[in-house]
Parts: structure tokens; sequence; C-alpha cells
């Protein structure tokens, strides 16, 4: 018998009888491991021919679910959590798939490679090695549907950025700007109906997918990994009105869709779930159909990916639900209003991403003509808060043809994409996450409770701030009178770190506050969009 | 045999064979019917007999829990809810309790007699006879454990008012400024210990409550009800310290307390229950414990009262469990800033009342400082968030034996009270509750769906309005070209209402508003804290 292995972005092909020979074959921790193995099924292989797996690591194991890729070729894949050796055994109720069994070893991750993300710290992340991960991310809903060319510029924008999470759709997106067909479909086209008005209408075999347009997602995921960026995918959304019909599929072949696209997926270390994008647009879907096909998801994902799901502006879903991880939503009130970015997290007790709250960029509508400086500081608006904010772009120069690379991707045409790698470094610089250090009191002030603070001034235009800080440090321990800090002067707009020569030394506390003692301000200069940086100094 | 009927505030002594003679009686719906029996128990009366009746209304049921009221007697009181015959009949493990039946006749209420208050329209509060009910409350926390003089003035000073609603306590205060000793308690002494430093310390026999306690709790309620006050019943809090020890019950005793406080009480129509004031700031009980009250008060309620609980500062309980009716939360952030407010009844589908933001005062603690401007711009900022807020006083001119009304109640010495008055009476004109126009988006306007909206300025000064609405209307229809508009200017700090002599007429939408078609604006007075009243004419 012949078979394959996988590992991450390279393919092997492996002849040999299944066997401990497996052994020798190491894939790093968090990495993809990949059984491959051939049957010719007389039946619906997608639907007929039922595969598992089962992967043994002391006492740890995980039972995962293969799938059919098309050609006679079924696949199981399997994302080690651990190091050292795992052993694997199938089953099938086709003979030829049945007590499959190997082992392989997994090695220590590469450099790169920190493992899956996941919620740490309640109200934040971190990659399952440990490292924090604050996610910056942007939005390309329909890139992997766009022309070739136009998704390998796609990659080539991102990768001279610092965002590090994109939102992405599965299906092809069919809206004002978007109207690309995309080159490949999902599901085996049965047949072309022409509807009352003579306007043709594709019908699907919901029971077959197309394997090629999954690997094309896949390879599009494994190279965003590959530049350190955790695909945010969603997988219903409602911008398709009746061109393709996947917004409205009856109900088993969603749940079927669920249980393809997670057998395939979720392997992949870098992936996220978003349940829809606007889910309370898609009328054929009820709240609790909803809360059915989230329940699947996670139920269908071995290793828990962050799950999460986005509704219409200010529509919040169930996220107090315990498949939920985290909150991605729509909503510009929380960022455009001091104070307000906060209340969620408050409420949720979970991390919390405005996941649209508009776009950069020169559209009519109202969402998509933020200037760069506006995008930039709503999502410092977010950051301040202790939550997390997605920048979006929206420029159209040309027609409609033009990428515009909210739906489409293709090339930043703004100002504010460059502010986020900025951001990402300040942010990554703090080590811990921040959140508000006096909550519901002061509106400005962020601390990382290892004795930084970060305070941002927003659209404040003014020569001085008085140094100061609160008496509440969140709930770790409080400044002291005697404390000593240095300041930096961050100009979120201009990328810019300038260093204040005084060293501020705190007072007593005074009305929940802590002034320097001398009364010393730090000298700001006349410009918006200023923060400042706050470290205690220990020498 | 003989016993005794209580009608709402009125008691009857009644000397019959129990019968249906009853019938005779009538009580009007949502009044309160009492049935006392005596009965002279050999064990211990408040835990070891039990009582319980069942009240039949056609296909209507009621069964509701009997208590102790101390001297012998037992009492089981009902709320009929239905006009019409209702028959009763007791069940209790005391042979002169058991099998007593009765009817009486629920004729229609009274002329301010509006019934119970309850959730209406998913956001909002009506009365059981429909009339909208926009709770206005103040916070009086332990009025009723205050000298008997102290609480006379409160209900006289109440009543001058335009509140309400009051948080209110039953058990006593120990706090800053608070320090009174009760004249009663809730308990039977055990004994009076001394501790370690030779402190007093009482003991109680959490096994026998003190009738008179309780009895003087409902006279305050009943007196409430007399002046259209609901009494938002605080059961627990942790102002107590070690003084008396409520705040430190065993579980059992809790909800042993809750038992007997819901059996006594459930009939009363103006009772809410609030679970907590700072639940969190209750070291003896878990976020679970918290689960577990909450549940014992619902199953103990057979109507249903309205139901919350309170944390601290931007502390949110897990408001989305069933058994919470509305979200009672102290957090200024959501009404200090612009479209705030709103995030929360959004998150939660359920009414929002901000039942602490800080006290109209002049203590030196922040929490009670507020200027009475800034306590009504507050409350105001609120209303037009779609949301509610809870007026409090906290001055201090003499000692601190001064009576402050946030906890002790006595009179009204600041200058929001009135205006609390005042802003009912602008609620009630418009009849339906209002709620943000265009969500997330403007954050000034709102709209109660019937032609009228509420514009409120805020902090802004400014000599003109240019007239203009958005398009979005909430999900009711929307404002339309042609459509005209009287104007009224309320100044809220003035509690005037001024009318504008143009008539507005709407031009077509223009960028998501619509604006009067020859542009015209509203003249202003030079003063913050106005609002604006913008009503459809139809003539």
């Amino acid at each position: 018998m012949k078979y394959f292995l996988r590992f991450t972005g390279i393919y092997l092909l492996v002849g040999m009888t299944i066997g401990s020979s497996f052994a020798q074959y190491s894939i790093e921790q968090w990495g993809r491991f990949e059984l491959s193995l051939q049957h010719h099924a007389k039946v619906n292989a997608f639907t007929d021919v039922l595969l598992k797996a089962t992967f043994v690591h002391k006492d740890t194991s995980y039972t995962v679910t293969g799938f059919y890729d098309g050609n006679d070729t079924f696949r199981v894949r399997f994302m080690p959590t651990k190091t050292g050796v795992w052993h694997f055994t199938t089953q099938s109720n086709a003979a030829e798939l049945n007590q499959k069994k190997g082992s392989f070893t997994c090695t220590e991750a590469s450099l790169h490679n920190y493992g899956m993300v996941k919620v740490a710290n309640q109200y934040n992340f971190s990659y399952a090695n440990g490292k924090p991960y604050f996610p910056l991310g942007t939005t390309a809903y329909s890139w992997t549907n766009m022309a070739e060319g136009v998704q390998e510029q796609t990659l080539a924008s991102l990768q001279q950025t610092g965002f590090n999470k994109l939102r992405m759709g599965v299906f092809p997106k069919n809206y004002d700007l978007v109207k690309e067909e995309p080159r490949i479909y999902p599901y085996e086209l049965k047949e072309v109906r022409k509807d009352a008005n003579g306007k043709e209408q594709k019908v699907w075999d919901y029971t077959k997918f197309n394997p090629l347009f999954f690997q094309q997602l896949e390879k599009r995921i494994d190279q965003l990994q590959a530049i350190g960026i955790e695909a945010d995918l969603i997988l219903f959304h409602p911008y398709d009105k009746g061109r393709w019909g996947f917004d409205a599929m009856p109900m088993e072949a969603n749940l079927r869709y669920i249980a393809y696209l997670t057998a395939r997926l979720s392997a992949f270390r870098n992936v996220w779930w978003s349940l829809a994008n606007e889910y309370d647009y898609v009328v054929s879907k009820t709240e609790s159909d909803w809360h059915t096909l989230t329940k699947a998801v996670v139920q269908n994902d071995p290793y828990r990916h962050l799950c999460s799901i986005h509704g219409s502006t200010a529509h919040y879903f169930d996220y107090w639900i315990p498949e939920i991880t985290h909150v991605s939503v729509q909503d510009e009130a929380p960022v455009m209003n001091w104070g307000a970015a906060t209340i969620a997290r408050n409420i949720y007790h979970k991390p919390v991403i405005y996941d649209e709250v508009g776009y950069e960029g020169n559209l009519k509508q109202r969402w998509g003509r933020y200037s760069g400086e506006e995008m930039n500081h709503l999502i410092w608006m977010g950051i301040i808060g202790g939550t997390y904010v997605t920048h979006g772009e929206a420029y159209l120069f040309k027609d409609q043809r033009d990428t515009i690379f909210w739906a489409k991707g293709g090339t930043f045409k703004g100002t504010s994409w460059k502010r986020i790698g900025f951001l990402r470094k300040i942010l990554e610089e703090l080590q811990h996450p921040i959140e508000p250090a006096d909550v519901s009191r002061d509106y400005q002030t962020a601390t990382n409770g290892k004795g930084v603070y970060l305070v941002y001034l927003g659209k404040e235009v003014t020569n001085k701030w008085l140094f100061n800080l609160p008496h509440k440090n969140a709930n770790f321990d409080r400044p002291k009178k005697g404390n000593r800090y240095k300041v930096e002067i961050i100009d979120t707009w201009n990328m810019s770190v300038a260093s204040v020569p005084t060293t501020f030394e705190l007072a007593d506390v005074n009305d929940y506050r802590l002034y320097d003692k001398d009364l010393n301000y730090v000298r700001l200069p006349l410009k918006p969009y200023l923060a400042l940086r706050i470290t205690e100094k220990h020498e």
C-alpha cells in the first residue's frame, strides 16, 4: 500500500507499509502531521466514508476527523501539542482506511513557531508557548476568491505591515464594489438553471465539496502563517444575495460544511473560527441556528481554536456562552468615546476585539470614509481601554474593479496601516497587556501592572501635561510616594518616541492621584494623537 | 375559631368560621389579601411549622408561603392578579393551620393602583395595567433603621419629589458617616459576648426572626406605595464589618432569611428584589453563592417581581441569567461619556438602570461630591441612551450625626432632586420610552418611535442648532421628506420648556440625515444642559 505524509508546507511521498517505521519521521510542536490514504470509494466519499484517527502521547489523546480530498485520497491531519512520540490508529467504515497505525516524533517548535493563539489572562491572548499576542488585524473579506495575481499581491502587501491577524471569509462575496466571480467554487456544480427572469442560477451538490477550492484556501492560510498572520476565518456571511446561495444552504448542509472545514483546518495553528460576519443580516438563519452552528464548530475542533461571531452595528451575540472564546463585535460607539471600550470587557470577562469600527477610505458610505488619523485614533482608543480594534481600508480610486483592501486585498493605499505596525512594536515592548488603571474614572491611563503606564491623549492638543498617576492601579500594587519614573512621548501618528529628560518622583497620594513631588510637567508638542509611556525606574 | 383578614393598609378583625362567607369580602386587583390564623406552636414556629396556601381563580393558581408573625399568629399574604372570585386552601403540618378554606372577590384596581412594575418592550418597564413606568429613583440605604422621626421626615421629603423608586436595604448599615444603632433587629438576640478585646458582640438566633422588625419595614414599604414609590429592596450588603454579622450569616441562614422575607413581602406590589448592593464586596459570599441566592428569591416569589443585583464600580454580574429581570449596575463611565450608556443595553437585551453613578454632595470622597448640575446631567446622559440612572444625595453640613440622604434619608439638601421631577414629567409626556435613533452613530438623538424625538445637548453651549434628524429611527418608520415638526427647547436645569415658533419641514435624505428644507435652525440660549423635544405635526 502507498500512503503520503505531508508536513507543514512540505509534501512527502512515502512508500512503505504501515507500521512502526513512522517513528523515524519528525514534526515540530504545533506543526501539522498529515496522513494520506488511498481508497476508491463506491459511495459518496465526502458523506458516506467515515474516517477518524486517534493520536496518543502518554496520557494525552486526541481523536481527529479525516476528510476526502478528491482523487481517491483521504487525509487525516493532526497538530501535535506536545513534544515526544505520538502513536496513531485510524478508524473507518472502509476497510482500506481502517486500523492504520503508526507513530511519529514531535520535536521542539522552530524559531518563529509559537503555537496556536489562545486566551490568556482572561482579557488577552498569548501563543501556546506563552508569548503574548496582541491582535492587530486588518480585513480582506474575500481575498482568496480574487484573481491569483491579486492574492499574491495581497500577501506581498501584508508582509510589509505589522498586521498579525486577517479577517477573511471562506465563501465569495457579492456586494457593492465587489462583484468578481470566483475562479473555483466550494461545491460541485449540479446544474445551471434559469429562473423566471432568464437569469442563470447555479445549483450545487451540497454533498460534494470541491477539494481544489479548499486546497487553495489552505495554501493561503499557510502563507499567512509563514508571515506571522492569524487567519480569522469567517465561515458564513450575508453577502451572497441569491447569487450563489451559500448564505442560504439547508441546515444539514451548513453542518456538513462545518464538519468538512474543521476536519481540514483544525490542524492549522493559525486558524480562528469566526462563525459569521454580520450574522444577523443572514436572513436564512435564526439566533438559535447560530448557537447550533457555533456548538458544531467547537465540537468538531479538538484543539479549541479561538471562536467568535460578528454581527451588524451594535448587534451583540450571547458572547457569554462557553463556546465563544472572545468578543468579536462591530460597534463604533465604544471606540469613539472615552471610557466606553472597557464596558464590554467588564461585562463579558473575556477578551474584546472591536472587529469592525469602520474603515479608512474614501467611499461615500459613512463606514468607509475615515481618515487615516481617525482609524489610527480609534485603534488607540480601544487599546487604552484594554481591548483591541481591527483595521480596515476602503479606498476606491478607479472604477469598481479597483481592489479595495476591505474585501479584495491588493495593495494598501491608506496611511493608518503603517501606524498599526508602530503600535504593535509599542505593545510588544510593554510585554504585558494593559488595562485601565482606574476603571470608569480615568479613561486615558492604562497600566501593564509591572511599572509601565500608557496615557493616550487622543485629540487633545496641549503644550504640557502635569505628571500624575492614579492611585488605583487595576488590581496591581499601587504606586507609592518616592517611586521614580521616566517618560517618553509617543507620537502615534508620526511614529516617533521621544524621551523626556526629567525623572519624575511621586509625592504622597493627593485626592486619588499621585503627582510629581515638584509638580513637574511634561512639555508636549502641539499635536494631536500623542501618548505617554511612563516607566518606573529602579536604578 | 378566630382569624384575621388584613387588606392593604387596613386591619380587619373578622370573627367567623372558615367557610364560603369570605366571598363577601373584596380586595382590589394587585391589592393585598391577608389571612391570619392563630396557632400555638410547640416547636420553633419560624422553622418547624410549614404553611402554604393555594389561591385559585378559574385556570390561574398561585401557591404562596405563609409565615409566623409572632404572638401565635401565622399569616398568608396574597396579591390577586385578576379580578373575580379567588378560592383558597391552606396546607400545613400543623392541624390548626391545615385545610383552611375560603374565598374572596377581587375588584378592579382603584385610581392610583397600576399594579406591579414589570419589564415591558424588552428594554423598559410598565405597570401591570400597561401604564409606562420610567424609573427615576433615589437612594436611602438604611432609612428604615434610623430613628422614627427621621423615617417620618424621609417620607415627607420623598412625597414632595418626583421620585418613583427608592433603593433601600433591609439590614442596618455600618459605614463611614453612618454609625446609628438600630432600634430593633431582624433576629432574636441569643447573647452578648465579649471578644478578646472586650468589645461586645451580639449573637443572634438565625432561626428566630423578630416580627416587629419586619412589620416596621412593611409599614414603610406600604407608605412608599401610598406615595407612588417602588421599594428597590436590597437584601444583602457588605456594610456591616463585624458589627452585627448580617453580611456573614451561614448560607442556610441566608436562605431562611430569603424564604421569610419573600413570604412576607411578595404580596407587596411595589417591591423589587435587589439581591445586594456592592455584592462583590461581601467577602463571605462567592459569585456562585449569589447565583444560589438569586435563584432562591425567584423560586420563592410567585409573582416574579423585578429582580437584580448590584456590584461595586464597573463590576457587572452575569445579568444575562433568566432570574435577573434588569441590569442594576454601579458604573460611572457609561453615563459620563456619550454613546456609552447604550452599550450595556445592546449587550443584555434587558432594561438597564445605572443604580449608582455617584451622588450630588459635598463629601471629600469622589463618589459623593457631584454638583447638582452634574448629577442631573448624568441622569440625562443615561436617559438619552435608552437607559435609566438613579439619583443620590450626600451632603454633610454638620457633624457625622447629620442625615445624609444617601444612607439615612431625612431632607433633601441638594438641587438636582427637583430636576428629576421635571424630567419625569418630560418622560411621561413622551408616553413611549425612548432609545437612540441611530445607534452607535448619533449619541444625542433619541426617538420614541411615534414621531417624538429628544435631543440632549449636554454641556455644549451654542447659540444655534441646525434642524436635522437622523434617517435611521431605531426599528421604527424612518422620517421622510415633507414631514413637519415643532420644536421645544427644554432647559433641563432651569426646568423650563419654550416653544420655537418655526415649523420645520424635512428635505430629502442628505448623507444619513434629513435637514429642514430651508436649512432653518433653532436659536438657543447660551446655556448648558439643554434638550430639544421635536414633535411631528400632523395638522
